[in-house]
């Protein structure tokens, strides 16, 4: 087995000479990463045969041959179930894949001829992707590194009277008693975290996503470890910090600022130390028609939320980010996903919105220069679409089957260009149905929007 | 927070004064690991009051003053969930507690009066105990690392026309296919992974215990990773192994020899270097009467499992262990569990067949001066011993309720001695009945049948 070292400086030359991509999908849960990565190589494998790739200049002149899987150089990583995910879309009816948990990877040999003969006439030459799948809400804990325990503690917020809070109640009761100096019950604590994590967890499954930390959501080996046991204390205050520090090892305020520091150090840099740092392409998922469907609370959370999860991509020389890790992604993707849940007229506005979502992380980006671009797609297509004839005014419409198996052919609604006012939502409101995936011939490459527009923007200058 | 570094002379210092011991409690899958680290818990907490410990000369004498739980030091591991365990035992009716999976660890501080009184009249002192519960089969894998990937193909033998071997009868047939010269083909490759694995798992069911690679029966989050992903080829001789190593990297046998250095790597070395050789002492749990119940190939196979286990504990100069991990064990327990299952006069013979089957490990561990006792045990007594006159004759017996509900006078028969011969198995067998936990007041200490001599072996010394 080749050594670390030597393997890196392999890969390093590799890369030199454009024969080797990192490229990484994220999104929050439900934002189709799943689809997207399966999508992906499945158009890539059939790129030169059937694939519809018009839109990737290499596939629209011939010069894409095809791609195959090979061995992932970390073998301690999952790898992408692809075969699975494209099972369920065979099955009868098609399924939607299951959703992966955690980091997962996949490697493709991309054989291809470049778009300028080489002296020896036609040749083919091979690019090594490297494709990673992971979970967006590990990007949520980045801004945790920028806090101590008091400054976390006090950016948390679970008060108030939204739907969001009434889910932290038995927490809020419980904490509410404690005594920052105590000596800690570290049963009792256990317990206030079980709740708090409740909480989180309730939340999730309630269509928020601004949670933190993410850890909490998917434990895993770490079930039942302290380093998972703390949250944010309510009611202590900047001017107390003296105070705090202050208090003895075994006070409740210094196990749980112990805990949150074990978390910092073992939980979150690791991440970034060993995967992300390392990957050199990257696209977001965000699912906005989702978000815009669950009503104004969630819309808001969705956007702190992606907030949060941009400051992963933001590499000004002061940044967080940069300080810490130095990474080198030269280039990102954002992409509303699920378009074919809406009738193509309105995907112009779908990017708008997406656009107006990212406002202020992309003004940063663009400062910090990274090139970026925004887009809409649907990694695989559940609808069709259609012109239906309304008293004599032909208007769009969509025809899919539902999850449930009803064939339906609907309008689901107007897209806003931009965040939506107050009066959206009283007004308007989105109708959003969930489909399932087009029936299609076994073998024949998944229908799609646009993956060839996100092929070509995240890969497309390597194979030119 | 402490560095590393300080907090590892700081327990350098502390068990130097004899203030901090480590103690590990081991044993394959339902040898009663989660009852016994429950039970040395509660009697250790119960100390003092009204735990009965007339074996521990601390506890006989007064001088144990009791235990209570601390903080942890590693805020990574699990915290062993006594709580629970201690919820299921109060229940009503009482239930044993769920088994733990992987490692956990637990701190306690226990309080004494040394025997001899100081200067300064009575004094108290405290002994910290770290308690740590892991999984005896990842000690199945300590001889994998005296393998190379063509000896270790060699030692798995999964053919032959036991109960054992049918299990494996699927993987068998898809292996045969193999050429281990071909090009790797990775999904195929899972998929016969999986066949093994399901192997592995289906004998862990059928009560088979010496089954390797020990993480496949528990993958965590490396579910789906190639690491996990390999196993033995039937058919490759000693002699061919020049041929194999020519093999280029793409093929089947380089492949899997890939993965199973990297499972020797990163799996088993880990465990050994980051928790095992950090343990003072260490008991292990083996439930020969459930053997016993199953059967001449499964009473082998445990045999077998405890001959592979017990290596980890084998520390002569030239052992595998002490070569790799400079281990410091500085005495060793190994205990027969659930000695309630069979009347009291059956306790001496059931210490002497733990001996008989562990006769080899033992002479090793006794040439290599490791302290070494066996004893027999019920963490948690779930019988009451009584005598039935039969025909004018006494004659033991056991009093229990059945897992079912069911009260039950029960004479479960006679333990052999020694290694049963075939003519045990034929002839008379053993007729072993599980029972429930007996029912308690809540709050007093779980009755027990010698934990206090266990206590006083582990840790006696400590509190003279």
């Amino acid at each position: 087995m080749r050594t670390p070292l030597t393997r890196e400086l392999h890969d390093l030359l590799e890369r030199g000479r454009d024969r080797q991509l990192r490229l990484a999908v994220t999104g929050l849960s439900r934002s189709g990463k799943t689809a997207f990565l399966t999508s992906l190589v499945n158009q890539l494998r059939h790129a030169g045969l059937e694939a519809r790739l018009d839109l990737l200049p290499a596939a629209r002149e011939g010069r894409l041959l095809g791609a195959r899987r090979i061995q992932q150089q970390d073998l301690g990583v999952p790898r992408f179930p692809y075969d699975q995910a494209m099972l369920a879309l065979d099955d009868q009816p098609p399924r939607w894949p299951e959703a992966t948990r955690g980091i997962s990877e996949l490697r493709l040999a991309i054989r291809y001829r470049p778009a300028r003969r080489g002296l020896l006439g036609v040749e083919t030459r091979q690019l090594t992707l490297d494709l990673f799948d992971y979970p967006g809400e590990w990007l949520l804990d980045l801004p945790l590194l920028d806090h101590d325990y008091l400054s976390w503690s006090r950016a948390q917020r679970h008060d108030g009277d939204g739907e969001r809070a009434a889910l932290f109640t038995d927490w809020h009761r419980a904490v509410a008693d404690l005594d920052p100096a105590e000596e800690v019950d570290e049963a009792r604590l256990a317990e206030i975290a079980e709740q708090y994590a409740k909480g989180l967890r309730a939340a999730r499954e309630a269509g928020f996503a601004d949670l933190q930390p993410g850890r909490f959501l998917l434990p895993g080996e770490l079930e039942g470890a302290p380093v998972l046991q703390f949250f944010p204390l309510p009611g202590i205050a900047e001017a107390d910090r003296g105070e705090l520090a202050a208090l003895p090892a075994e006070s409740l305020y210094a196990t749980l600022a112990r805990r949150f520091r074990h978390y910092q150090q073992h939980i979150v840099k690791p991440f970034y130390r060993e995967h992300f740092r390392r990957f050199d392409r990257q696209i977001v998922l965000v699912d906005v028609l989702g978000a815009l469907n669950a009503g104004p609370e969630r819309f808001e959370d969705l956007s702190r939320a992606l907030s949060n999860l941009m400051q992963s991509f933001d590499y000004g020389r002061r940044s967080l980010l940069t300080r810490l890790f130095a990474p080198r992604i030269d280039r990102l993707a954002i992409a509303a996903t699920k378009a074919d849940h809406v009738t193509p007229e309105q995907h112009g506005r779908l990017v708008a919105l997406l656009e107006a979502l990212l406002a202020d992380p992309l003004k940063d980006l663009r400062f910090a220069d990274v090139p970026v671009r925004a887009l809409s797609l649907a990694a695989i297509r559940a609808t069709q679409s259609r012109e239906v004839n309304q008293q004599g005014r032909r208007s769009p419409a969509l025809q899919g089957t539902t999850l449930a198996g009803e064939s339906l052919l609907m309008f689901p609604g107007e897209v806003p260009d931009r965040l939506p006012a107050a009066d959206f939502w009283s007004r308007q409101g989105f109708d959003f149905t969930a489909f399932r995936p087009l029936p299609r011939d076994k073998g024949t490459p998944l229908p799609h929007i646009r993956m060839d527009a996100a092929l070509d923007w995240l890969i497309g200058d390597k194979l030119s």
